[in-house]
């Protein structure tokens, strides 16, 4: 028999997540700090929980999916907090993207509480998550999160074991990094290209042909045709990751000199108002920085 | 009747390139600084000139693969330069990796010769070079540029039209900062994970599961595990390169700031002698930043 | 007649800073982690505490200077911490250098307390301290400050009213960001003259004779003379000041790119083993990255 | 009796240097390409040419004073150049801000006309240069630049030996880089603290009360508080000098990652432009990447 399931988030990644849970079939209770996003669930056939707390009181395993930590310490130790209700039969699994050393204290501060912790942020963005194709990234015991791979597999295709609790994150921080370097790489190259006299269809061909070609640039180019950046993966998101990198780097003694310039120009975005549109919208910053038209 | 070809420059790239023509059924004459290079291209059936100026009074094309402008200038200007010999009824292409600005001065220099002037670098290392499999970015008159397709699809899989002269050169710098800034943040990356105590298959597992997986990666992994950079693309011309990108945005105001940390980087790997490693030497040099063992 | 001064922290700064409060004529109790450190200033004259918490008992203003938030937080709110006898007819002064988010998290958790909080950073290394000729950048109620400047100017020549509490940490991030880049840009240029083959002697003059010759760069050039960098300010608490001002920086907004690279260097600088000497031994950094002789 | 001197660049620098050695009593011939510059000169008693040759005809030491490589190029090899009239027995002091390379280069280029070729950048701006009181970097034969000694003191107060030709320039480059670097950082560090809510004043008398307190932050200080940035040195020229840093860095192996930074913000500004604005005005560049008020 599958175990109740408590989903808390439902936003452009957390709703998609939790409607895939549904349909495999597992009993599943939802919370959202906006009630109405709780709603398609609800038609779905998903329960919605009053508070966090009530919903972690009905749940073998709770799953978070916010957006950083502070929503997560809010739902967590907030009024009528999910920890209030969490007890030692129980397992959390937090995938939102948070930093390793977050994850750290978090399992701290959970620790009098006696849940089992698990740390599987994901790699993939919205259509991923839509088609239960997810990268899920985990970090703890091992055998513990080897039992949550069919639960983790009703959203993304494959797990992948990162070491004890921390390193999910550290994994999540990793993949980041490259998709950030590689998602402003593309635009400061297009830009550079485009104030040189170059057709963007000739760059986005030669960038297809070659030794580059990302499934990522496949998918962002409509973006850069149309100069059109609904989100995906907003750009405020990367800009906090961008930081989570440079503070996690800042401890490690780990050089991240583009990271860093990442983490500029991304914030430089959100300063600019753009921090809602995708993250291909540093397209926007790359032409902000240039000679005007 | 297939055009008599003169090929100059047979390095990791030339050699094989030079060779694909001949297969192709096109007279060949070679030539290189390093007489040496030229013997396996001999017995393959090529000739082999004594001089540049040698190799261009017996050709109808005259083609040119060296590592930048000073062996370019040599090879066309020195003493016995193939430019002597250079007349209305022919056609010189370079297909070696220079800026935009110095194509355009070189066309400047040409000019009075009066030969026909094709810019056509390439996208693609050694591996492609061998198979055929290059990307052409080809810059000069349209016609021109479609009259010499079937001498490109010996080397190339593919010819892109970039635009007028010295265009060619541009696209070559926008491929090459994508490529650069590519290779850096994925080493980068990897080293900023392993410093946080993860383990490279589970990152390199990570990337080729994601929306970053470019074939590169797949190519390169291989030198992050053996922790051997021989090299496919030599970092010391992807310094080079770095340096053309930064000069060439100077002149257009283009904002290039992962592009100027890519030149401190690369150009910090050949001060500490790896520039004749593979560009994925790049990884040495984010552990030289790193804290020692 | 003068109150009772608690100084806790007698490190590089803290301990000549105490002196010249005795000297002054003001009766001091101090107390440092390290025992050993307080024996100087008791054969001066003062008392020593055994704790924290016993030195807050006995002083009618509690002064702290140590290495930052962590070592100010167990001072506070460890075992035996100072805040346990903390009341509203104290005063306490954090002249730390501490972000500005830290201390206006730290107003908070005094509020309960009802001591008076002065945020009193200061602008000056060891030589300023034990001379009495520091700067001090002083947050917190205007009048509160003004009764204070008689025992600040025991410390410093000047007090700086920078605003309300936080704003004095936000002003000591200012001075340490321009002190950084000016230590930074010193070295990094003499390191460019010297692979251009400059002698250091001409560029020193160079210097002193034009518009840029900071008082910094004549204190410091001894040290780039002898290549000795005994710590005045040791390297690490600009690493850490880095880091404020990069995370302040994010909260903010603001852009610092050159603040970044700072902190990249400076970070560098602690990794290869050099925390511990002056800041001005990122020369030492600079010839890191520079070709081996 | 004083030697004949011929002066070609009446700009900013050029022309009160001119007027400086005319008041010293030495015959001075002038020439400037817009004529109109030379009038005030003519008053003062100065001869004008009608071309740079007939300046070099007329005189035993030639002096320029224009804004960079092409600039100077054309005096001296363009129409009516200077070089077809130099000859042995006089010299030529080129003090315009050129890179090591280029000078280099020059020297080769004069090597037929036998003249004898110092190369004499200057430190200093435009106040210096009207009070006499600018650093003469001269390189070259150290006996030759003894001899013009009398002639440099009517500009400058100070004449620094740099080494052989071209070693003034990179004094110059040298002296450029930690200028730019210097004045970013002020910036930079300034915008960080409005930001942070500080009063622009309180950041000066800090500034202004420590150790970083350099001449050139209280020239600079009133452009800041008025928000005008007429040139003493147009920012567009540190942008060139920034790219001579960077382009001989290259050469050397140097790194200058904060240099290169400098390149990239002034860049920046001249594409925003604000090339004919002082220097400081990267004030406005720093605002420009800050959140919108």
């Amino acid at each position: 028999m599958k175990p109740k399931i408590g989903f808390m988030g439902l936003g452009i990644m957390g709703a998609p997540m939790a409607a895939n849970i549904l349909k495999a079939g597992y009993p599943l209770t939802v919370y959202n700090r906006t009630a109405a996003k709780a709603e398609p669930l609800a038609k779905l056939g998903a329960q919605v929980a009053a508070s966090p707390k009530a919903l972690a009181q009905d749940a073998q395993i709770i799953v978070a999916m916010v957006t950083g930590p502070e929503a997560l310490y809010e739902l967590l130790f907030g009024p009528e907090g999910a920890a209030e209700a969490f007890g030692p039969e129980q397992v959390f699994i937090n995938m939102s993207s948070v930093s390793p050393s977050f994850t750290l204290e978090l399992g701290k501060e959970l620790a009098p509480t006696a849940i089992r912790f698990v740390d599987a942020p994901v790699s993939g963005t919205k259509k991923p998550a839509e088609d239960g194709a997810l990268v899920i990234l985990a970090g703890g015991n091992r055998q513990r999160v080897q039992e949550l791979e069919p639960l983790f597999l009703t959203m993304g295709k494959k797990v992948i074991y990162c070491g004890k609790t921390g390193q999910g994150s550290m994994m999540k921080m990793f993949i980041n990094l490259l998709l950030g370097l590689m998602m402003e790489g593309f635009a400061e190259a297009l830009n550079f290209g485009r104030l040189g006299g170059l057709d963007l269809e000739a760059m986005l061909e030669t960038v297809a042909s070659g030794a580059m070609n990302a499934p990522m640039f496949q998918v962002k180019a409509a973006n850069f045709r149309d100069q059109k950046f609904q989100a995906a993966f907003p750009l405020k998101h990367l800009a906090k990751d961008a930081k989570f990198v440079v503070d996690t780097a800042y401890e490690l003694g780990a050089p991240v000199p583009a990271g860093q310039m990442l983490l500029h120009l991304y914030r430089l975005g959100v300063a600019q108002g753009w921090g809602d549109e995708d993250i291909s919208a540093i397209a926007k910053v790359m032409e902000f920085l240039s000679p005007p038209k």
